[in-house]
Order: structure tokens, then C-alpha cells, then sequence
């Protein structure tokens, strides 16, 4: 049985009794959002979570952040430590996107070390092996395909992305388009070479039953790649953008039928005036299924700062709705993220993941405001540790302060709040 | 004669030529919406600026990046540092926010190497200065207000900040409000102690005409100062802040019969679904005088980001029609910021900006977007450094890279821009 399964019967799984509980609201309200797709709980019946969370209507808006080698870095150790920060500055997720390496050992490890639930992506796994064994990602097989996700299946993965969407229609929608950047997604890039090399429809799209009836095994929650998002503010919205998500949104609607969650992945590089109009499109097109954006990245210019440009466009993209946001890091565009990237990626996602929940209206981040407002006019900094979404970086500007004890160096003795409560507050 | 007066007779000064050049618009649109209070050029007639710039309708928006001793730290090399990085980086006017040290020469010196137009908040001075040689800020005459503001104005500054709108009426409603957090902008505070501790009105208030007199003599823009904006979210867009605007709506008409260009100070601290209706507020109440925001910052709990924060912010209202941001750096609501908080607060913002074109339709920016999204799929990396916000920082990356000399780190062989070029542009 599956979350849905049981949804639909009117009963509670403990995940989402769990839910509830961490969101405060109803055990009732998760159920019915559950049965009518609009929440998931990504939870892989074999593995045990020790941080669950769910994704959709009315819950706090979720980060995810992607860690993973690459051929030209393999180090598990470094992987590790780039999961322990993302989990200290709050992700709800981890995804794995490793390229490099023994990929079936390092995904294991993740899994076993990590307190959330965990994402992959099984294409990189299956387009790289075929490379290898079989001299080219075009001489990958069906079978491939799917015999890696069940592997990823079967190791407790949580959620996986499927690029079920690039299809022979939208790619011939893409190339009568034209685009700036065409095709931006690693795994979309896999099956458009795949499927143009071999004249074949993308076989995640023709046998999505088989994808279905893998998924139901272990509830695991399908995350519908985006293999077509725009990869340039130019590119954003357009044909080929739109008919893949008309596609995932046909392919959600198949997937609740049969009892399996469902989220849909969004862009990638939109302007910031596009992006309430990609939010109300992915909730009317896929039936209000939970978004997940990459993003979304506001401009293409700022290569090295892409943490900000992307907590720009997050927090539009949450406030207008979006569930479920992707964190990007400092490295965006230009190489492979280090630690220190992984930590201010999580850190500005974080940022817009909250400032989204103040536009949603969620009362518990509301609260979080006010309280550090009210320890700020205090000038009460001990307790403003407690709220601050970084403790850490307050305790160490306090550490210079010396001629002031209780303001901040920036006012000193011109503090305003220090000023102003003397004769407001008497 | 000010720009004003020269474009009530439909003529054109230099400074309008140049500014209708750089942004690519016509003189005649210049001058119209100068003679209409929509469009400033702050330009003091006493100082040469290198880099001229417009502010309002139509035009990009622009940045101000403060800098300035504090009675901790007065080193005329390190501000002179923070000129140039801010500068560097793309900053449009400096303000000079000095509290410590020989104000005088500070300021004098930073006039002198800017090249760009400077702003000042005078009431600094003329508090510190009080409090220094009369025992306290309340102690001092009105007198000495103006007088310290006719020295600024005769050293060649090109705006300043009058917190004009601070009167017994709207800190009577600030009173009845209950905030928060009451008042946080320096200049308010030092104003309400006096007004307070003497019982009389804002003398820059009563003798608003004095100032105007002032002001059209050497033709410097009044940016008038939000003494009561929030200083947190759950503060905003309250009666008091209110109350302020309406009172600085009327004096900006009054200016601009008297020939002085003016701009409105705004918030502070405002939640994200709040931001469209406070640039929508000022627009009409300040008859779509240039709108100078600080900010806004989204949420309280980021100290240590909150140039993230302010970029989002900033991003936003930018789109909706604010005409010019004031940066915030990491070591806001901390510290006085060093040379690296700058260099970050200064690229964040330049970022907001460009993004709130990009959102404002501003042609010449989204063109910096195509260029660079076309450079980009061709992967070269040497002319995307042409258009990127901070070239130095492609520089950096691209000097790590070893094995794959065209693509990036991140993805290496598997570049899906490389892989899909193939097929889809043969």
C-alpha cells in the first residue's frame, strides 16, 4: 500500500501523521491533499528517515540541495561532509547526483548517512555506464534504463527525477523554436541524444506503466524532470517549455490514478516579471501537483553570485506557490560546488524558502520575525542566535565588538533603537 | 538656474544631454519628466562629476553604496578603499555616512575621488557635534542644522538626506501605533530626541523653505529621508510609516514649485507580498517622485546575508517601479562593513538592479542577458566575461579547470549544452 493507497481509504500512515505533526496542522489535511496529489511525502517504504518532511499546498516551502561527484572529483568523504553541512543549515532533502566514481557505492553511503530523504537521478547512472561498457550513451538499452532504477529503487531512494517529458513531440517543438541555449538538463540531453541516434520515442515516456508499477513497489515519488527548461531568461516560457509540461502534467494525472506520488520539476533561468505566471501554468496544468524549481535563476549574468539570483527568483516562486525549491550554488555555471559553496547555496535557499512562507502567510515563519525583531530592539543578541537562520555568524561579529556592549559596531553610541526606546517606551 | 527651472523653459542643460545618452533615450524625455518631478539628476553646480547619472521614470535603476568612519574605526585610506571598490563594481552615487572622526575632512576627501555623484545626511554632523560641544544632541539650535547643511551643500554634495517628515504629528501616530520595533533610521532618532526632549517640531519641517532656498542655490537634489520606516517586517506599511510618506508627498510638491529636485526615502524591512503596494503607495502619494528604497529587506532572521535579503527586496521593487536602491551589505544589523562587505553588498545589489530591469523592460539590459546566454552555449568563456555583473570571478573558476578545457567543472563531458548542440544544430 502506498501513501496514496491509503489515502484513498480514508486512513493515516504514520508519515503523515508525522507531517502533520512537524506542520501544525490536521492529520486530515494531509491525507486529503495526499489523495488529491497536492502533497507528497517522499518516503521509500524500505527506508527509515529520520527527518521526514512533505511537499505541497499549505506546507512550508522545502529545499533541496544536490551534492555528488564528479569524474573529475570522487571523495566520499568530501560528499559526506558536504551532506552534514546542508542538513546543519537546514535542507529538507538531499539529492545525489554523482558521475564519478563507484556511483552504486557512494549512493548507498549517502543514504545510509543522511537524516532526510534522498533523491537521484537514475539516467546519469544508466547514460555513464553505457558510455563505459558500451562505448556510447546511444548504445544504451531499455532495460538499462530500467534496471538502474530499480537498483536506485531498491537501495531506500526516496524520490528520483524522470525525464519522462522529452518526447519526440516536444523535441520537435524545441527545434522549431529556436532557442538561445537549447537544452540545459544533463539527464534531458542523455535521452535527446538517445532518442535521436536511435529515431526512438524517449522510453521513460512509452513505458511509464512499467515506471509506474516500480515506483508503486516502494512508494518512491516521481520527480518529472524538466529536460526542456530554458536555460536563458530569453528562452523562459516558451513552446517547447510548455508542451513538456502539458506532458508531465497528463503523466501526474496517470501516476495519482495508480497510487503513485507525484511532483513536477520547473525552471531553471526565468525573468523575474515570468515567474507568477510559470507557477499559476505548472498548478493548472498539472492539477495543483507540488512544483519543484531549479531555481529559478532571475538573469544569466551574474555567474559566481547565482546562490542570490536564484534566492531572487525562489522566493517569488514560493510566495506565488511553488513548494519546493532547489537550492543553486555560488559555483552555478562555471564548476563543481566545494563546501563553502554547498554551505551558502543552503544558506540562500533557505532564505527564500522562508521569505516565501512570510508571502504564503505561514504563521510559524511569521513568528520567527517577529521574535528576532523583538530581541533586536532589546539588543538582546544571545536570544537573537536563536532565531537567526545563520547562529553561527552572529556569534562571530560579536566576537569583535569591544567598546559596546549591548548596540552593533555599525550605530555604536548612535544606535537608534538604543535611542529611541529611552522616550517611546517610558 | 536649476535643472528644473531650465526645463520649465524647455531647454536643455548638459547634464540632461548626457543622461538621455548614456540611458538611450531622448532629451525632450529627460526634460519633461525633470520639469514634472519624475526623473532627478542629482549634481551639485559646485561639483564636477565624472559619472553623471538620472534617477526615475523610464531609466535603469540605479544603486547607492554608503561608506563612512564611525566613532570606532576613522581611517580615510580604508574609505577611500570602499569608494573605489564600490566603484569597481558599479555603483552609481556614493554616500558618505561618516559619525567619527574630522567629518569635515572625510567628506571633503571623498568628494574630491568620487567619481560618481555623493550624497550626505548632514543632521549626522550637526547631532554628533552637539553632542560633542553643547553635552548633547538635544542642545542643539536650528541653527546649527542648517548651517552644517549649507556647509555640505557648499562642499559640492550632490544629494542629502533631510528627514523632513518626522513632525510631532507623525511620531504621535508612531505612538499610537505600537511597534516592534519603534524607530530605526539614525537621522529619525537623533530628530525625535529633540523633538521630544524640547517640545517644539522638526525644524526641517517648519522651515522647509529655508532648506529649499538653500537646496536652489546650489541646485542639490533633497532626498527626503524616511526617519520612520519599519525596521521589521511585522512593522511594515503601518500608520506611521504612512503618515511620514503623506507628509513627504506634500513637501515634494512643494519642492518641485520651487524649482529643488527631490526623491522619497523608503522602507526598510517589508514582508514580500508587501512590496508592490509600497511602491504603488509612494508612486501616487509623492506624485511618482523618484523612489529610493533601502532595501527592502524581506525578512528579519538573515543577519550576516542580508545583502541577500535586501537583493530580493531590492529585485522586486525595482520591477514594480522603485528608481534607485540602497545597497545593504553582510554586516547589516552587526557591524560597520569592511572592504569585502562592501565589494558583496554593492555586486548584490548591482544584481537587483539589473534584475528589476530585466522586469522594467529596459532593453539595453536584457540584451546583456542574450549576449551572455549566447557566449555561454558557445562556451566561451572569454566573452562571457564581457557581460557577466563580476568578470574577475569567471577569471578565478576557469583557472581551477584542468582536464575539460571548454566546458565547466560542474558537468565536464556530460555538458548538456555541448551534447545537445550536436543534434540540434547541424
Amino acid at each position: 500500500m502506498t501513501q496514496i493507497d491509503v489515502a484513498k481509504k480514508g486512513k493515516y500512515t504514520k508519515e503523515m501523521i508525522e507531517v502533520a505533526r512537524v506542520e501544525g496542522v490536521s492529520k486530515e489535511y494531509i491525507r486529503k491533499n495526499i489523495e488529491e496529489g497536492k502533497i507528497v511525502i517522499p518516503a521509500n517504504l524500505k527506508h527509515t528517515i529520520r527527518k521526514i518532511c512533505g511537499i505541497g499546498k499549505g506546507l512550508r516551502t522545502k529545499i533541496n540541495v544536490n551534492i555528488g561527484t564528479s569524474p573529475d572529483k570522487v571523495d566520499k568523504k568530501l560528499e559526506l561532509k558536504k551532506l552534514k553541512v546542508a542538513v546543519k543549515y537546514g535542507t529538507d532533502t538531499i539529492m545525489d547526483l554523482s558521475t564519478g566514481g563507484d556511483l552504486d557505492d557512494i549512493r548507498r553511503f549517502i543514504i545510509k548517512n543522511s537524516d532526510v530523504p534522498v533523491g537521484t537521478v537514475p539516467i546519469y547512472q544508466a547514460a555513464i555506464e553505457a558510455a563505459k561498457r558500451k562505448k556510447s550513451i546511444v548504445n544504451m538499452t531499455k532495460e538499462d534504463i530500467f534496471e538502474t532504477i530499480e537498483k536506485h529503487l531498491k537501495d531506500g531512494v526516496d524520490f528520483i527525477t524522470v525525464h519522462c517529458g522529452v518526447t519526440l513531440e516536444s523535441v520537435e517543438r524545441l527545434k522549431k523554436e529556436g532557442r538561445i541555449t537549447n537544452v540545459v538538463s544533463r539527464g534531458g540531453s542523455f535521452i535527446i541524444e538517445w532518442m535521436i541516434c536511435n529515431n526512438r520515442e524517449n522510453p521513460l515516456y512509452t513505458d511509464f506503466d512499467l515506471l509506474l508499477e516500480m515506483a508503486r513497489k516502494y512508494d518512491v515519488t516521481l520527480s518529472l524532470g524538466d529536460g526542456l527548461r530554458p536555460g536563458s531568461i530569453i528562452d523562459a516560457s516558451d513552446r517547447a517549455q510548455v508542451q513538456e509540461l502539458i506532458i508531465l502534467g497528463e503523466l501526474a494525472q496517470r501516476a495519482l490514478s495508480n497510487g503513485v506520488q507525484v511532483m513536477i520539476e520547473g525552471p531553471g533561468h526565468v525573468p523575474i516579471n515570468q515567474i507568477k505566471a510559470n507557477v499559476l501554468l505548472q498548478k493548472r496544468l498539472c492539477h495543483s501537483a507540488p512544483f519543484y524549481v531549479l531555481g529559478p535563476i532571475v538573469t544569466d549574468i551574474a555567474p559566481g553570485y547565482d546562490h542570490i539570483t536564484s534566492a531572487i527568483g525562489g522566493s517569488i516562486a514560493g510566495s506565488y506557490g511553488a513548494d519546493f525549491l532547489c537550492y543553486v550554488t555560488p559555483s552555478e555555471h562555471l564548476g563543481l560546488p566545494d563546501i563553502e559553496d554547498v554551505k551558502e547555496g543552503t544558506i540562500a535557499s533557505k532564505i527564500a524558502s522562508h521569505v516565501a512562507d512570510i508571502g504564503k502567510g505561514i504563521k510559524s515563519a511569521i513568528e520567527l520575525d517577529k521574535n528576532m525583531s523583538k530581541y533586536r530592539r532589546l539588543l538582546d543578541w544571545k536570544n537573537q542566535q536563536k532565531y537567526a537562520i545563520d547562529p553561527y555568524i552572529i556569534k562571530k561579529y560579536r566576537k569583535s565588538v569591544k567598546r559596546y556592549k549591548d548596540t552593533c559596531t555599525m550605530c555604536g553610541e548612535y544606535c537608534a533603537m538604543k535611542k529611541v526606546s529611552k522616550y517611546l517606551n517610558s
